[in-house]
C-alpha cells in the first residue's frame, strides 16, 4: 500500500534495494570511494574493448555497472521487467545505446545529476505496488564526454574557477524487488519541484541546485513531520563544497539545521587533493556514491536510514548561450529501516 | 489492480484521460486535424508573447498545452500531484523550463518521438495504482528548434530528401485521473525494448524506427492474446510513409497484417500538399494527434478501442557524427473500452 502525504509516497510496506554495484574511472580509484566499487578501469575511454569515442566508453561503463549488479544478485538480464535509465549526454544516448544491448523493457528518463533519484524513485513505485518484479535503475556520466558537451573539449585545456565541480566517470545500477525479500528497504519518494533562483553561472552548479535540495527535503520534513535528526545521515547530490555550505546556511535559516549532513560530491574525490574544484558531479556521481558507499553502509547497519536527495541542474548548453538562468531539481528518496511516525 | 503478462502492464481497474489539449503552430493549423487543437498560433515564435528564442518557443506552446488541459478538466496547476513531461530539445529543456512555471512535482522522461507514450504509460501506472490522483503527462516539439539541434539552422536552406520527416510544432497534454472517473480508459501499457536494426540515415527515421513499432505491437498481441482486428485502429508514430509502408510489409510478413494502421507522422498533415517529404514527426506530433484526433474520437464513440504506439529515435546529433546506427523504441497505450480477452 502506498500513502500519498503532499508530495511523498510512503510505502507500507517497501521495496527493497536488492543488489547494487557502481563502476568508475581512473580518478574515483584514486578517490577515498575506491573500496566501494564493483568495477574499477585505469582506462576509461576503452579503447581496449573496442570504444572509439568517450560516448561509447559511457555506454559501456554503464553496462558494466548494471552487469555488477546483476551478477550480484544473481539473475540474468531476461530476468528484468523493466529498467530506468538516464544520462547527462544529449539526448540520454549512453542509456539508449548501453539498454541496447541490454534488451530490457526500457524507460528513459532525465534529471541531469538528479537522474539516480530519479530512476530509484520510479523503480520503487513500480517494485512496490507490483507493476514490476525485478526492476533496474541505474545512470551514468563520464568527465570526458561531459567537458566536450557542456564545457569545450579537453584539448582546449580550458582552466576551471574555483566554483566548478568535476563530472565523475562513474555509473552506478540497483536492483530493485517487491517488498518482503531481502535487501535495503525504499522507505519513500519525493519527486522534486523545479527550482530557478536566477543563477546563471555554469561553473557554479552547487549554488543553482542549492534551492532544489532545500525545497525537496522541507517538504519531505512536513509531509512526515520528520527532522533531519531523525536520520543517521542525510545525503544531497551533488551540491559541492559551495553548495553544501549554501545549502547548511539556507536551512538554518529555515530553522531545520541539517547537523548530519552530507554531499556526494564531497564524498567521491578527496576535495583538497584531486584537484577538482568545489566536489564531483554528473550524473554518475551520485549513483557511484549510493551504490559504493551509501547502500553498503545501509547494509551493514552503519547507517540506519538516510534520505538520498539527489539534484540536477535542468540547462543545457543552448539555454545557457541564451543566458537563461539555471532551473533545477531534486528528488528525494529514504532508505534503510526505522519506525514511520 | 494490475496484472503483468509478459512486458504489457494490464489495468484491471483502468484509469482514464479526463482531459487533453493540442497545441500547434501555422502548418499545424493548415492540416486536416486543425479543428482539433485547443490552441493554434499563426507565429510560433511567439516573439509578440516575450519569447527570444525558438527553445522558448516550444515551452510556451507546451504551457499553453498544459494551461487548456487544464481549463478543459476545471482545475488549477497546484492541484496535479505529479507531471511526466520530456521533448527533444538537449537536456530535455523545454519541457524543463515549462515545468519551472507550472511548478507541479515533475519526472522528466526522454524517449525522442515516443515520448508521448512514453509519459501516457507512466501516468497510467501512477494514477491505476493510487500513487498519485491527478497526474499530467505532456510533451512537445518545435520545428525550427529541432532543425537547428538536429540538422542545420534554417537560415541554411537545406534541401531535404524524400525520406526525411517534418517535426511538428505541436505539444499535447492529457490529465490522467483514478479508476472508476469520468473520461477515456487507458486499459494496458507496455514499455517497449531498443531495437537497432542498422539504419544510420538521419534522414529516413521511419525506416530506422519501425522494427521498434513491429516489436512492441507484436509483444502486446502475444501477452493479451489479441489480434490487429480487435481494434478500431492501431496507431504508431511517427513511421511516415516510408516507414509505415515498412511496417505493413513486415506485419505481413510476421502473420499479422496490419489492415486498420494508422500513423501519426501520416495524419497531421496533407502529406502530398503540405510539402512535409515523408510526413511529421517530432514528439508533439503523436502528442498532437493524440489529443486532437484519437482521444476526440474515442469519447464520441467513433473509435471503441484503440492502440497508441508511439515510436522513438534514440540518437543524437553526436552519435551521428560518430557513424553510429539509430536505436528505436517504441511504447504502446491501449485505449477505450472493450472487454478484456
Amino acid at each position: 500500500m502506498v500513502l500519498r502525504r503532499r508530495d511523498t509516497l510512503l510505502f507500507e510496506t517497501p521495496p527493497v534495494i536488492a543488489a547494487w554495484a557502481a563502476a568508475g574511472g581512473k580518478k574515483e580509484s584514486e578517490g577515498p570511494l575506491a573500496s566501494g566499487f564493483a568495477c574499477l578501469t585505469q582506462q576509461a575511454d576503452f579503447s581496449g574493448e573496442g570504444c572509439k569515442n568517450w560516448e561509447q566508453a559511457e555506454s559501456l561503463l554503464q553496462r558494466k555497472a548494471a552487469d555488477a549488479c546483476l551478477r550480484k544478485a544473481g539473475i540474468s538480464k531476461k530476468e528484468i521487467d523493466l529498467a530506468f535509465a538516464g544520462d547527462l549526454q544529449a539526448q540520454c544516448t549512453a542509456s539508449n545505446y548501453t539498454m541496447r544491448g541490454l534488451g530490457m523493457p526500457f524507460a528513459g528518463v532525465y534529471g541531469a545529476c538528479s537522474t539516480m533519484a530519479e530512476t530509484l524513485g520510479l523503480a520503487a513505485c513500480f517494485a512496490a505496488t507490483g507493476m514490476a518484479r525485478q526492476v533496474l535503475a541505474m545512470t551514468s556520466s563520464h568527465f570526458c564526454a561531459a567537458e566536450r558537451q557542456f564545457r569545450t573539449p579537453l584539448e582546449y585545456g580550458a582552466k576551471r574557477t574555483p566554483t566548478a565541480q568535476w563530472t565523475a566517470t562513474a555509473a552506478g545500477a540497483c536492483l530493485l524487488r517487491g517488498p518482503g525479500q531481502q535487501g535495503v528497504p525504499v522507505r519513500s519518494v519525493t519527486f522534486g519541484r523545479v527550482q530557478d533562483y536566477q543563477v546563471r553561472d555554469i561553473n557554479n552548479m552547487g549554488a543553482a541546485m542549492m534551492p532544489a535540495a532545500a525545497a525537496t527535503l522541507l517538504r519531505y520534513f512536513t509531509a512526515t513531520h520528520t527532522a533531519p535528526t531523525d536520520f543517521d545521515a542525510i545525503f544531497t547530490g551533488d551540491l559541492g563544497e559551495v553548495g553544501s555550505a549554501l545549502l547548511r546556511e539556507q536551512m538554518e535559516k529555515e530553522g531545520v539545521p541539517l547537523p548530519n549532513h552530507r554531499d556526494c560530491g564531497c564524498l567521491l574525490y578527496d576535495t583538497a587533493a584531486q584537484n577538482v574544484q568545489a566536489g564531483g558531479s554528473g550524473a554518475g556521481c551520485s549513483a557511484a556514491v549510493l551504490c559504493a558507499h551509501i547502500l553498503p553502509k545501509l547494509q551493514t547497519g552503519a547507517y540506519r536510514r538516510v534520505l538520498f536527495a539527489a539534484t540536477g541542474a535542468l540547462m543545457s548548453q543552448t539555454t545557457f548561450l541564451q543566458g537563461e538562468s539555471i532551473p533545477s531539481i531534486a528528488h528525494c528518496v529514504e532508505l534503510g529501516g526505522g519506525d514511520r511516525q
